[in-house]
């Protein structure tokens, strides 16, 4: 029986979350997302990740949404536009938000959770997306967490709460607790181009490399281009 | 070109809703959401009405959020839970409560409305549902449209907002809406059990009826029963 959900990509922040979250007792249903977006082999390793504790696991699918986005200027899920190379924080990478990403996920998410009776619904926001991205800041989560409270009087948990154990950890924190809990990181999933192997060009990759580099991570991942990010500014 | 996005689930506030808003210029992008409803056949109604003023239409296909809902008591997605009758405001009505519906719905609709540089997101909540549904209190949409422009900061457009015309209004105060803007309330769809024809006997059809009589309007809907609700005590 779990006891809360957790959103998990099957990138390297979120299987490292779902180590976490066993490690400290956690028995979440663990729901992934379909918004037709381009790295959606992602979900496979969310998957794998949920199996490897025997944890429910469903992808959710959400290719109508993904769609409508289309004429949004996501590289993310337009095919038309080029996936940004280069460090993460460099101005380009906005062309990775998907508009109003995290939101329609946490509230999907709270909802199923809300009818199974769950306690809290777990993400893996980190301190180094909140530079790019709104809806990875504390405050955005905070203020959500109050309005799913009130929209889910007489029906949700007393104690519901989002769990955001990286909330203000930094990629290379992460990637510290994904060698502590030993995570096979090579199953996990970042770069947004999808393709074959990991492109380590793209921002994701680059942020990946880094932090796998600085927290000393033996990383067996397979990347086509494995020197670009060391000529890229540390942000 | 669409300046916004409606939600219109295919009933007759909603449909009421996208009359009132064509009649005040606005030319909203309707959409629609199947959640796996056993009333899915609303989707039909908004169809329809999106049509008649050749309006963009979708149905977002939540098929997957409504079966990992199974769970929850709610008779609106669960087959095995009787749909209610009597009315609404009684304590049994509890069982249509979707979990997080409205903020899913909002936070779907708020970012395809975002990805199309929209600027606003249109609802039709209304001051009956507010007893039983926390969701469609002024306070819930009050501070779930700060959570959406800080979660969508430099995305969004400046004076984005939910555009919420009934949310102050009874029930009877929509109806007479519906009969100044010779709205064709019979193409409309309310009963939660989705048969061939309205109940009359369920929370919203005894509602529906109430709300009609009292602004006399000349309604041609087919009832299976079309006096059980005279028998209930109004609210």
């Amino acid at each position: 029986m779990s006891d809360g959900v957790a959103i998990v990509s099957g990138g390297l922040d979120s299987v490292t979350m779902l180590y976490h979250l066993v490690k400290h007792n956690y028995r979440p249903h663990v729901l992934s997302f379909n918004y037709a977006q381009r790295h959606a082999k992602e979900l496979y390793f969310a998957n794998q990740a949920a199996e490897r504790f025997g944890l429910p696991w469903q992808a959710i699918d959400l290719i109508d949404v993904g769609n409508e986005m289309r004429d949004s200027n996501s590289s993310l899920i337009n095919p038309d536009v080029d996936v940004p190379e280069g460090h993460y924080a460099s101005d380009t990478m906005k062309a990775t938000v998907v508009p109003n990403r995290n939101m329609i996920m946490a509230s999907i998410a709270a909802g199923i959770c809300i009818g199974e009776g769950g306690h809290y619904v777990a993400a893996a926001p980190h301190n180094g997306d909140a530079a790019i991205y709104p809806d990875c800041r504390p405050v955005f989560w905070h203020l959500l967490e109050d309005v799913i409270r009130r929209a889910n009087e007489g029906f949700i948990q007393q104690d519901w709460k989002f769990e955001l154990p990286f909330i203000h950890w930094t990629k290379t924190d992460i990637a510290c607790e994904a060698k502590r809990l030993d995570v096979p990181v090579h199953l996990t999933w970042s770069c947004y181009k999808g393709g074959k192997v990991h492109c380590g060009r793209c921002g994701t990759c680059v942020e990946r490399l880094e932090a796998l580099h600085d927290a000393k991570v033996d990383d067996k991942t397979e990347y086509e281009d494995n020197s670009f990010w060391k000529s890229q500014v540390k942000v």
